[in-house]
Protein backbone atom coordinates (compact mmCIF):
# COMPACT_ATOMS: atom_id res chain seq x y z
CA UNK A 1 0.00 0.00 0.00
CA UNK A 2 1.82 3.20 -1.53
CA UNK A 3 -0.72 5.72 0.66
CA UNK A 4 -1.84 4.64 4.08
CA UNK A 5 -3.27 6.90 5.73
CA UNK A 6 -4.68 9.72 2.85
CA UNK A 7 -8.43 7.68 3.79
CA UNK A 8 -7.42 9.55 7.44
CA UNK A 9 -6.30 12.99 5.80
CA UNK A 10 -9.53 13.12 3.91
CA UNK A 11 -12.03 11.94 7.21
CA UNK A 12 -9.26 14.79 9.19
CA UNK A 13 -10.82 17.53 6.85
CA UNK A 14 -14.52 16.17 7.04
CA UNK A 15 -14.13 15.91 10.85
CA UNK A 16 -12.43 19.33 11.18
CA UNK A 17 -15.42 20.96 8.81
CA UNK A 18 -17.99 18.98 11.36
CA UNK A 19 -16.59 20.32 14.69
CA UNK A 20 -16.01 23.87 13.44
CA UNK A 21 -19.31 24.30 12.08
CA UNK A 22 -20.54 22.89 15.97
CA UNK A 23 -18.26 25.86 17.17
CA UNK A 24 -19.84 28.22 15.21
CA UNK A 25 -22.64 27.46 16.28
CA UNK A 26 -22.01 27.37 19.77
CA UNK A 27 -20.89 30.73 19.38
CA UNK A 28 -24.08 32.00 18.38
CA UNK A 29 -26.17 30.48 21.16
CA UNK A 30 -25.14 31.71 24.58
CA UNK A 31 -21.54 30.62 25.65
CA UNK A 32 -21.26 29.11 29.31
CA UNK A 33 -17.76 28.58 31.06
CA UNK A 34 -18.26 25.77 32.99
CA UNK A 35 -14.54 25.35 34.92
CA UNK A 36 -11.70 27.66 34.92
CA UNK A 37 -7.92 26.54 35.33
CA UNK A 38 -7.21 30.28 35.92
CA UNK A 39 -9.51 34.00 35.54
CA UNK A 40 -7.30 33.32 31.83
CA UNK A 41 -7.56 29.68 30.81
CA UNK A 42 -11.07 29.15 29.24
CA UNK A 43 -12.28 25.57 29.64
CA UNK A 44 -16.08 25.69 28.06
CA UNK A 45 -18.49 23.17 27.69
CA UNK A 46 -18.05 23.29 23.51
CA UNK A 47 -14.36 22.41 24.49
CA UNK A 48 -15.60 19.39 25.84
CA UNK A 49 -18.23 18.41 23.18
CA UNK A 50 -16.56 19.39 20.32
CA UNK A 51 -13.48 17.08 21.42
CA UNK A 52 -16.27 14.37 22.18
CA UNK A 53 -17.24 14.58 18.34
CA UNK A 54 -13.80 14.53 16.65
CA UNK A 55 -12.73 11.71 18.78
CA UNK A 56 -16.14 9.86 18.40
CA UNK A 57 -16.05 10.31 14.92
CA UNK A 58 -12.47 8.83 14.33
CA UNK A 59 -13.18 6.33 16.64
CA UNK A 60 -16.00 4.93 14.59
CA UNK A 61 -13.94 5.33 11.34
CA UNK A 62 -11.15 3.97 12.52
CA UNK A 63 -11.97 1.16 14.97
CA UNK A 64 -11.68 1.68 18.83
CA UNK A 65 -8.37 0.16 20.17
CA UNK A 66 -6.21 1.10 16.89
CA UNK A 67 -5.68 4.18 17.16
CA UNK A 68 -3.97 6.43 20.22
CA UNK A 69 -5.65 9.51 21.23
CA UNK A 70 -4.07 12.87 22.48
CA UNK A 71 -6.41 15.39 22.99
CA UNK A 72 -6.50 19.04 25.06
CA UNK A 73 -9.57 17.69 27.14
CA UNK A 74 -8.56 14.17 27.53
CA UNK A 75 -5.46 15.28 28.77
CA UNK A 76 -6.63 17.85 31.13
CA UNK A 77 -8.86 14.98 32.68
CA UNK A 78 -5.66 13.43 33.40
CA UNK A 79 -5.02 10.88 30.50
CA UNK A 80 -1.77 10.01 29.37
CA UNK A 81 0.28 12.15 26.97
CA UNK A 82 2.73 10.23 25.83
CA UNK A 83 3.58 9.78 22.23
CA UNK A 84 4.55 6.13 21.26
CA UNK A 85 4.83 4.21 17.76
CA UNK A 86 1.28 3.52 17.13
CA UNK A 87 -1.06 5.87 14.94
CA UNK A 88 -1.87 8.52 17.11
CA UNK A 89 -4.04 11.49 16.66
CA UNK A 90 -3.19 14.69 18.44
CA UNK A 91 -6.50 17.03 18.55
CA UNK A 92 -7.33 20.27 20.40
CA UNK A 93 -10.70 20.86 19.81
CA UNK A 94 -11.25 24.62 19.88
CA UNK A 95 -7.60 26.56 20.09
CA UNK A 96 -8.60 29.96 20.81
CA UNK A 97 -10.80 29.44 23.83
CA UNK A 98 -10.28 32.89 24.82
CA UNK A 99 -11.28 34.22 21.95
CA UNK A 100 -14.10 31.84 21.64
CA UNK A 101 -15.72 33.27 24.75
CA UNK A 102 -15.20 36.87 23.18
CA UNK A 103 -16.08 36.54 19.82
CA UNK A 104 -12.70 37.44 18.71
CA UNK A 105 -12.53 36.37 15.37
CA UNK A 106 -9.67 33.51 15.39
CA UNK A 107 -10.98 29.96 16.73
CA UNK A 108 -9.29 27.09 15.28
CA UNK A 109 -9.80 23.22 15.20
CA UNK A 110 -6.28 21.51 14.73
CA UNK A 111 -6.15 17.67 13.74
CA UNK A 112 -2.92 15.86 13.70
CA UNK A 113 -1.60 12.65 13.29
CA UNK A 114 1.64 10.85 13.75
CA UNK A 115 2.83 6.95 13.22
CA UNK A 116 6.73 5.86 14.07
CA UNK A 117 6.35 9.62 16.18
CA UNK A 118 6.65 11.32 12.79
CA UNK A 119 3.50 13.81 12.30
CA UNK A 120 1.69 12.45 8.77
CA UNK A 121 -0.69 15.22 8.34
CA UNK A 122 -2.16 18.36 10.04
CA UNK A 123 -5.34 19.99 9.50
CA UNK A 124 -6.44 23.18 10.83
CA UNK A 125 -9.47 24.76 10.26
CA UNK A 126 -10.01 28.56 11.31
CA UNK A 127 -13.46 27.94 11.17
CA UNK A 128 -14.72 31.75 11.80
CA UNK A 129 -13.05 32.99 9.08
CA UNK A 130 -13.93 29.79 7.06
CA UNK A 131 -10.23 29.10 6.45
CA UNK A 132 -9.17 25.17 6.10
CA UNK A 133 -6.00 24.82 6.21
CA UNK A 134 -4.17 21.49 5.49
CA UNK A 135 -1.29 19.43 4.75
CA UNK A 136 0.32 15.88 4.62
CA UNK A 137 3.88 15.14 5.36
CA UNK A 138 5.64 15.37 1.02
CA UNK A 139 2.60 16.63 -0.21
CA UNK A 140 2.06 20.24 -0.03
CA UNK A 141 0.33 22.80 2.24
CA UNK A 142 -2.79 23.97 1.59
CA UNK A 143 -5.45 26.82 2.36
CA UNK A 144 -9.29 25.83 0.86
CA UNK A 145 -7.56 23.87 -1.92
CA UNK A 146 -5.29 26.45 -2.59
CA UNK A 147 -1.20 25.61 -2.41
CA UNK A 148 0.17 28.15 0.16
CA UNK A 149 3.65 28.81 1.45
CA UNK A 150 5.59 30.72 3.27
CA UNK A 151 7.10 34.30 2.75
CA UNK A 152 10.93 34.46 1.39
CA UNK A 153 11.72 37.41 3.13
CA UNK A 154 15.12 37.35 4.67
CA UNK A 155 16.06 40.93 6.01
CA UNK A 156 14.75 40.64 9.94
CA UNK A 157 13.81 44.14 9.46
CA UNK A 158 10.96 43.31 7.06
CA UNK A 159 9.36 40.78 8.89
CA UNK A 160 6.62 40.41 10.99
CA UNK A 161 6.74 38.50 14.25
CA UNK A 162 4.33 36.52 16.15
CA UNK A 163 4.41 35.56 19.65
CA UNK A 164 1.68 34.91 22.48
CA UNK A 165 1.16 35.98 26.03
CA UNK A 166 0.06 32.72 27.07
CA UNK A 167 -1.67 32.18 30.27
CA UNK A 168 0.30 32.33 33.12
CA UNK A 169 0.53 35.48 35.01
CA UNK A 170 3.50 34.57 36.71
CA UNK A 171 5.72 37.93 37.17
CA UNK A 172 8.96 35.67 35.95
CA UNK A 173 7.44 34.38 32.82
CA UNK A 174 5.48 37.69 31.81
CA UNK A 175 8.73 39.76 32.51
CA UNK A 176 10.62 37.47 30.03
CA UNK A 177 8.47 37.36 27.53
CA UNK A 178 7.83 41.08 27.57
CA UNK A 179 11.52 41.34 27.64
CA UNK A 180 12.24 38.67 24.32
CA UNK A 181 8.91 40.43 22.70
CA UNK A 182 10.48 44.35 23.15
CA UNK A 183 13.83 43.08 21.86
CA UNK A 184 12.64 41.63 19.17
CA UNK A 185 10.05 44.60 18.36
CA UNK A 186 13.70 46.94 18.25
CA UNK A 187 15.49 44.83 16.13
CA UNK A 188 13.49 46.14 14.80
CA UNK A 189 11.14 44.11 12.96
CA UNK A 190 8.09 45.56 11.11
CA UNK A 191 5.70 44.30 13.55
CA UNK A 192 4.33 41.79 16.28
CA UNK A 193 0.91 40.29 16.09
CA UNK A 194 -0.48 37.51 18.27
CA UNK A 195 -4.14 36.39 16.91
CA UNK A 196 -4.70 34.61 20.29
CA UNK A 197 -4.53 30.92 18.85
CA UNK A 198 -0.69 29.05 17.91
CA UNK A 199 -2.55 26.89 15.62
CA UNK A 200 -3.99 30.01 13.46
CA UNK A 201 -0.18 31.38 14.18
CA UNK A 202 1.34 28.68 12.65
CA UNK A 203 -0.73 29.00 9.78
CA UNK A 204 -0.14 32.72 9.25
CA UNK A 205 3.66 31.78 9.10
CA UNK A 206 2.62 28.93 5.97
CA UNK A 207 0.43 31.58 4.04
CA UNK A 208 3.66 34.14 4.44
CA UNK A 209 1.21 36.90 6.41
CA UNK A 210 4.05 36.84 8.75
CA UNK A 211 7.86 35.70 8.96
CA UNK A 212 7.86 33.72 12.21
CA UNK A 213 5.51 32.25 15.32
CA UNK A 214 7.73 31.46 18.89
CA UNK A 215 6.15 30.65 21.81
CA UNK A 216 6.87 28.88 25.32
CA UNK A 217 4.26 27.11 27.01
CA UNK A 218 2.19 25.74 23.83
CA UNK A 219 1.18 22.16 24.04
CA UNK A 220 1.38 19.52 21.63
CA UNK A 221 -1.71 19.80 20.64
CA UNK A 222 -1.79 23.51 19.47
CA UNK A 223 1.13 23.08 17.43
CA UNK A 224 1.10 19.45 15.97
CA UNK A 225 -0.75 20.03 13.22
CA UNK A 226 0.31 23.32 12.24
CA UNK A 227 4.06 21.93 12.39
CA UNK A 228 3.20 19.81 9.25
CA UNK A 229 1.41 22.99 7.64
CA UNK A 230 4.28 25.14 8.06
CA UNK A 231 7.11 22.41 7.07
CA UNK A 232 4.95 21.59 4.01
CA UNK A 233 4.80 25.62 2.91
CA UNK A 234 8.39 25.31 3.08
CA UNK A 235 9.19 26.88 6.78
CA UNK A 236 10.85 25.39 9.53
CA UNK A 237 10.85 24.69 13.17
CA UNK A 238 13.33 24.49 16.06
CA UNK A 239 13.65 25.12 19.53
CA UNK A 240 14.13 28.31 21.30
CA UNK A 241 17.56 27.51 21.81
CA UNK A 242 17.94 26.62 18.50
CA UNK A 243 17.85 23.07 18.57
CA UNK A 244 16.10 20.42 16.91
CA UNK A 245 12.45 20.68 17.43
CA UNK A 246 10.67 18.59 19.98
CA UNK A 247 7.20 18.23 19.79
CA UNK A 248 6.44 17.60 23.31
CA UNK A 249 8.89 20.20 25.14
CA UNK A 250 6.29 23.03 24.91
CA UNK A 251 8.69 25.54 23.14
CA UNK A 252 8.72 26.30 19.25
CA UNK A 253 10.26 28.63 17.01
CA UNK A 254 8.37 28.22 13.26
CA UNK A 255 9.64 30.42 10.83
CA UNK A 256 10.04 31.21 7.22
CA UNK A 257 13.52 30.52 6.93
CA UNK A 258 16.62 29.56 8.73
CA UNK A 259 18.02 33.37 9.26
CA UNK A 260 14.73 34.48 10.40
CA UNK A 261 14.18 31.94 12.87
CA UNK A 262 17.79 32.03 14.58
CA UNK A 263 17.74 35.88 13.97
CA UNK A 264 14.69 36.03 16.74
CA UNK A 265 16.14 32.87 18.57
CA UNK A 266 19.20 35.45 19.79
CA UNK A 267 17.06 37.48 21.60
CA UNK A 268 14.54 34.99 23.57
CA UNK A 269 14.88 34.64 27.28
CA UNK A 270 13.42 31.20 28.28
CA UNK A 271 12.03 30.24 31.12
CA UNK A 272 11.16 26.60 32.51
CA UNK A 273 8.34 24.47 31.67
CA UNK A 274 7.44 21.13 32.04
CA UNK A 275 7.30 18.80 29.61
CA UNK A 276 3.75 17.44 28.18
CA UNK A 277 5.16 14.06 28.45
CA UNK A 278 6.53 14.05 32.06
CA UNK A 279 5.10 11.73 34.30
CA UNK A 280 1.64 12.90 36.43
CA UNK A 281 2.41 13.83 39.74
CA UNK A 282 0.14 12.11 41.99
CA UNK A 283 -1.14 14.04 44.91
CA UNK B 1 -34.07 69.37 5.67
CA UNK B 2 -34.38 66.60 8.28
CA UNK B 3 -31.48 64.45 7.40
CA UNK B 4 -29.31 66.46 5.40
CA UNK B 5 -26.01 64.12 5.15
CA UNK B 6 -27.85 60.76 5.01
CA UNK B 7 -26.55 60.79 1.07
CA UNK B 8 -23.29 61.67 1.94
CA UNK B 9 -23.44 58.72 4.48
CA UNK B 10 -24.45 56.39 1.46
CA UNK B 11 -22.63 57.56 -0.60
CA UNK B 12 -19.36 56.94 1.72
CA UNK B 13 -20.46 52.93 1.63
CA UNK B 14 -19.74 52.71 -1.53
CA UNK B 15 -16.69 54.33 -2.16
CA UNK B 16 -15.28 52.44 1.01
CA UNK B 17 -16.62 49.10 -0.91
CA UNK B 18 -15.34 50.80 -4.63
CA UNK B 19 -11.24 51.15 -2.09
CA UNK B 20 -11.63 47.82 -0.91
CA UNK B 21 -11.71 46.04 -4.07
CA UNK B 22 -8.97 48.28 -5.11
CA UNK B 23 -6.78 47.11 -2.37
CA UNK B 24 -7.52 43.47 -2.65
CA UNK B 25 -7.12 43.83 -6.45
CA UNK B 26 -3.43 45.39 -5.46
CA UNK B 27 -2.74 43.15 -2.79
CA UNK B 28 -2.98 40.13 -6.12
CA UNK B 29 -0.68 41.52 -8.12
CA UNK B 30 2.74 42.83 -6.86
CA UNK B 31 3.75 45.28 -4.29
CA UNK B 32 5.81 47.67 -4.84
CA UNK B 33 7.07 49.80 -1.83
CA UNK B 34 7.77 53.12 -2.97
CA UNK B 35 8.99 55.30 0.03
CA UNK B 36 9.36 54.82 3.36
CA UNK B 37 8.86 57.40 6.69
CA UNK B 38 10.82 54.46 8.53
CA UNK B 39 11.31 50.95 7.98
CA UNK B 40 8.33 50.68 9.78
CA UNK B 41 6.41 53.09 8.48
CA UNK B 42 5.17 52.01 5.00
CA UNK B 43 3.53 53.76 2.32
CA UNK B 44 2.28 51.73 -0.81
CA UNK B 45 1.51 52.85 -4.00
CA UNK B 46 -1.94 51.80 -3.32
CA UNK B 47 -2.25 54.38 -0.65
CA UNK B 48 -1.76 56.91 -3.03
CA UNK B 49 -3.96 55.54 -5.48
CA UNK B 50 -7.21 54.60 -3.34
CA UNK B 51 -6.88 57.88 -1.67
CA UNK B 52 -7.33 59.88 -4.74
CA UNK B 53 -9.82 57.72 -5.88
CA UNK B 54 -11.77 58.05 -2.25
CA UNK B 55 -11.49 62.16 -2.54
CA UNK B 56 -11.79 62.02 -6.24
CA UNK B 57 -15.15 60.17 -6.10
CA UNK B 58 -16.17 62.45 -3.55
CA UNK B 59 -15.38 65.46 -5.31
CA UNK B 60 -17.12 64.53 -8.23
CA UNK B 61 -20.32 63.89 -5.67
CA UNK B 62 -20.19 66.95 -3.70
CA UNK B 63 -18.58 69.49 -6.01
CA UNK B 64 -15.19 70.72 -5.60
CA UNK B 65 -14.69 73.60 -3.12
CA UNK B 66 -17.80 72.91 -0.73
CA UNK B 67 -16.02 69.98 1.27
CA UNK B 68 -12.82 70.15 2.95
CA UNK B 69 -10.67 67.06 2.87
CA UNK B 70 -8.29 65.65 5.81
CA UNK B 71 -6.03 62.09 3.89
CA UNK B 72 -3.42 60.24 5.19
CA UNK B 73 -1.82 60.56 2.35
CA UNK B 74 -2.14 64.51 1.47
CA UNK B 75 -1.27 65.51 5.19
CA UNK B 76 1.57 63.55 4.53
CA UNK B 77 2.45 66.20 1.14
CA UNK B 78 2.11 68.67 3.18
CA UNK B 79 -1.32 69.49 2.92
CA UNK B 80 -3.40 71.03 6.49
CA UNK B 81 -4.91 68.76 9.06
CA UNK B 82 -7.32 71.63 10.80
CA UNK B 83 -10.65 70.64 11.58
CA UNK B 84 -12.99 73.29 10.64
CA UNK B 85 -16.71 73.68 10.86
CA UNK B 86 -16.94 73.03 7.17
CA UNK B 87 -18.16 69.90 6.36
CA UNK B 88 -14.74 67.61 6.07
CA UNK B 89 -14.19 63.98 5.00
CA UNK B 90 -11.63 62.68 7.32
CA UNK B 91 -9.91 59.31 5.32
CA UNK B 92 -7.44 56.62 5.70
CA UNK B 93 -7.42 55.03 2.53
CA UNK B 94 -5.03 52.02 3.76
CA UNK B 95 -5.16 51.57 7.62
CA UNK B 96 -2.59 48.59 8.15
CA UNK B 97 -0.77 49.57 5.38
CA UNK B 98 1.93 47.01 6.82
CA UNK B 99 -0.82 43.84 7.01
CA UNK B 100 -1.26 45.32 3.61
CA UNK B 101 2.25 44.60 2.51
CA UNK B 102 2.55 41.11 4.16
CA UNK B 103 -0.59 40.03 3.45
CA UNK B 104 -1.94 40.17 6.81
CA UNK B 105 -5.57 39.71 7.13
CA UNK B 106 -6.77 43.06 8.92
CA UNK B 107 -6.72 46.10 6.04
CA UNK B 108 -9.40 48.56 6.23
CA UNK B 109 -10.58 51.90 4.29
CA UNK B 110 -11.62 54.37 7.14
CA UNK B 111 -13.70 57.19 5.65
CA UNK B 112 -15.55 59.53 8.59
CA UNK B 113 -17.41 62.85 7.78
CA UNK B 114 -17.56 65.79 10.07
CA UNK B 115 -19.59 68.96 10.37
CA UNK B 116 -19.03 71.76 12.79
CA UNK B 117 -16.46 69.71 14.27
CA UNK B 118 -18.87 66.71 15.64
CA UNK B 119 -18.25 63.61 13.21
CA UNK B 120 -21.51 62.79 11.62
CA UNK B 121 -20.66 59.21 10.38
CA UNK B 122 -17.76 57.16 10.07
CA UNK B 123 -17.79 54.06 7.56
CA UNK B 124 -14.68 51.37 8.08
CA UNK B 125 -14.42 48.82 5.45
CA UNK B 126 -12.45 45.81 6.60
CA UNK B 127 -11.72 44.49 2.78
CA UNK B 128 -9.52 41.06 3.20
CA UNK B 129 -12.42 40.03 5.54
CA UNK B 130 -14.89 41.54 3.43
CA UNK B 131 -16.52 43.30 6.84
CA UNK B 132 -18.64 46.78 6.03
CA UNK B 133 -18.74 48.76 9.65
CA UNK B 134 -20.64 51.98 9.95
CA UNK B 135 -22.62 53.92 12.11
CA UNK B 136 -24.14 57.81 11.82
CA UNK B 137 -24.66 59.66 14.59
CA UNK B 138 -27.81 58.39 16.59
CA UNK B 139 -28.83 55.90 14.05
CA UNK B 140 -26.70 53.01 15.81
CA UNK B 141 -23.70 51.11 14.26
CA UNK B 142 -23.81 48.17 11.84
CA UNK B 143 -21.55 45.23 10.44
CA UNK B 144 -22.82 43.71 7.37
CA UNK B 145 -26.15 45.97 7.87
CA UNK B 146 -26.61 43.98 11.09
CA UNK B 147 -26.76 46.22 14.16
CA UNK B 148 -23.08 45.81 16.22
CA UNK B 149 -22.99 46.72 20.30
CA UNK B 150 -20.26 46.51 22.51
CA UNK B 151 -19.81 43.43 25.26
CA UNK B 152 -21.57 44.57 28.68
CA UNK B 153 -18.79 43.15 30.59
CA UNK B 154 -17.63 45.15 33.49
CA UNK B 155 -15.09 43.05 35.06
CA UNK B 156 -11.83 43.83 33.72
CA UNK B 157 -10.78 40.58 34.93
CA UNK B 158 -12.89 39.02 31.95
CA UNK B 159 -11.82 41.53 29.02
CA UNK B 160 -9.73 41.60 26.21
CA UNK B 161 -7.73 44.69 25.71
CA UNK B 162 -6.29 45.85 22.31
CA UNK B 163 -3.24 48.14 22.03
CA UNK B 164 -0.63 48.42 19.32
CA UNK B 165 3.31 49.46 19.39
CA UNK B 166 2.96 51.52 16.78
CA UNK B 167 5.90 52.66 13.89
CA UNK B 168 7.94 54.39 16.18
CA UNK B 169 10.86 52.95 17.84
CA UNK B 170 12.10 55.11 20.15
CA UNK B 171 13.72 53.05 22.96
CA UNK B 172 11.62 55.45 25.75
CA UNK B 173 8.38 55.41 23.77
CA UNK B 174 8.52 51.80 23.04
CA UNK B 175 9.66 50.99 27.30
CA UNK B 176 6.48 52.63 28.14
CA UNK B 177 4.13 51.39 25.48
CA UNK B 178 5.26 47.73 27.03
CA UNK B 179 5.61 48.40 30.31
CA UNK B 180 1.47 49.45 29.86
CA UNK B 181 1.13 46.50 28.13
CA UNK B 182 2.36 44.32 30.84
CA UNK B 183 1.00 45.77 33.83
CA UNK B 184 -2.67 45.65 32.64
CA UNK B 185 -1.57 42.39 31.24
CA UNK B 186 -1.16 41.21 34.91
CA UNK B 187 -4.06 42.73 36.52
CA UNK B 188 -4.83 40.53 34.79
CA UNK B 189 -7.03 40.62 31.86
CA UNK B 190 -8.07 37.44 29.57
CA UNK B 191 -5.83 39.15 27.04
CA UNK B 192 -4.08 41.72 24.55
CA UNK B 193 -4.77 41.23 21.22
CA UNK B 194 -3.30 43.90 18.24
CA UNK B 195 -4.80 43.44 14.75
CA UNK B 196 -2.13 46.33 13.08
CA UNK B 197 -4.76 48.21 12.47
CA UNK B 198 -6.84 51.06 14.55
CA UNK B 199 -9.79 51.13 12.85
CA UNK B 200 -10.33 47.32 12.61
CA UNK B 201 -9.52 47.54 16.41
CA UNK B 202 -12.07 49.66 16.81
CA UNK B 203 -14.79 47.97 14.96
CA UNK B 204 -14.15 44.96 17.51
CA UNK B 205 -14.35 47.09 20.17
CA UNK B 206 -17.80 47.82 18.63
CA UNK B 207 -18.86 44.15 18.10
CA UNK B 208 -17.68 43.36 21.68
CA UNK B 209 -15.14 40.73 20.21
CA UNK B 210 -12.79 42.86 22.44
CA UNK B 211 -13.44 45.30 25.51
CA UNK B 212 -11.67 48.10 24.89
CA UNK B 213 -8.70 49.69 22.56
CA UNK B 214 -6.41 52.14 23.72
CA UNK B 215 -3.30 53.94 21.86
CA UNK B 216 -0.96 57.11 21.79
CA UNK B 217 0.29 58.25 18.47
CA UNK B 218 -2.70 57.06 16.29
CA UNK B 219 -3.97 60.10 13.72
CA UNK B 220 -7.11 61.18 13.49
CA UNK B 221 -7.65 59.42 10.35
CA UNK B 222 -7.48 55.83 12.05
CA UNK B 223 -10.05 56.52 14.41
CA UNK B 224 -12.25 59.27 13.11
CA UNK B 225 -14.71 56.73 11.63
CA UNK B 226 -14.43 54.02 14.22
CA UNK B 227 -15.50 56.94 16.87
CA UNK B 228 -18.74 57.05 15.57
CA UNK B 229 -18.87 53.78 15.25
CA UNK B 230 -17.91 52.49 19.11
CA UNK B 231 -19.96 54.97 20.46
CA UNK B 232 -23.40 54.33 18.34
CA UNK B 233 -22.38 50.75 19.06
CA UNK B 234 -22.97 52.05 23.10
CA UNK B 235 -19.02 52.48 23.55
CA UNK B 236 -17.58 55.21 24.80
CA UNK B 237 -14.33 57.33 24.11
CA UNK B 238 -11.92 59.21 26.37
CA UNK B 239 -8.72 60.59 26.90
CA UNK B 240 -5.56 58.39 28.20
CA UNK B 241 -5.77 60.55 30.88
CA UNK B 242 -9.46 59.94 31.41
CA UNK B 243 -10.31 63.60 30.31
CA UNK B 244 -12.67 64.34 26.89
CA UNK B 245 -11.62 62.38 23.65
CA UNK B 246 -10.11 65.01 21.38
CA UNK B 247 -9.73 63.35 17.88
CA UNK B 248 -6.72 65.81 17.14
CA UNK B 249 -4.80 64.99 20.30
CA UNK B 250 -3.52 61.69 18.89
CA UNK B 251 -4.04 60.03 22.43
CA UNK B 252 -7.24 57.59 23.16
CA UNK B 253 -9.11 54.81 24.94
CA UNK B 254 -12.24 53.25 23.53
CA UNK B 255 -14.05 51.00 25.70
CA UNK B 256 -17.39 49.31 26.01
CA UNK B 257 -17.61 51.14 29.19
CA UNK B 258 -16.18 53.69 31.80
CA UNK B 259 -15.56 51.21 34.10
CA UNK B 260 -13.45 49.36 31.79
CA UNK B 261 -11.73 52.57 30.44
CA UNK B 262 -10.75 54.12 33.80
CA UNK B 263 -9.83 50.62 35.07
CA UNK B 264 -7.40 50.82 32.22
CA UNK B 265 -6.60 54.12 32.45
CA UNK B 266 -5.01 54.12 35.90
CA UNK B 267 -2.44 51.66 34.04
CA UNK B 268 -1.37 53.91 30.82
CA UNK B 269 1.63 55.47 30.77
CA UNK B 270 1.43 58.43 27.79
CA UNK B 271 4.41 59.40 26.33
CA UNK B 272 4.56 63.05 24.36
CA UNK B 273 3.20 63.33 20.81
CA UNK B 274 2.51 66.17 18.79
CA UNK B 275 -1.16 67.06 18.03
CA UNK B 276 -2.20 66.44 14.35
CA UNK B 277 -3.42 70.03 14.14
CA UNK B 278 -0.01 71.54 15.30
CA UNK B 279 1.31 74.32 12.71
CA UNK B 280 3.54 72.35 10.27
CA UNK B 281 7.06 73.61 11.38
CA UNK B 282 8.78 74.51 8.56
CA UNK B 283 12.39 73.34 8.02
Amino acid sequence: MDDPWQKAYDFAVEVARKAGAEIRKAGESEIRVMTKSSTVDLVTKTDERVEKIIIGSLKEEFGEGTHCFIGEESVAKGETCVLTDKPTWIIDPVDGTTNFVHGFPFVAVSIAFAVNKELEFGVVYSCLEDKMYKARRGKGAFCNDEPIQVSDVKDINKSIIISEHGTDRSPEKVTKIFSTMQKILCIPVHGLRGSGTAATNMCLVATGAVEAFFEIGIHCWDIAAGAVIVREAGGILLDVDGGPFDLMSRRMVSANNDIIAKRIIKEIEAFPVTRDDAPIQKK
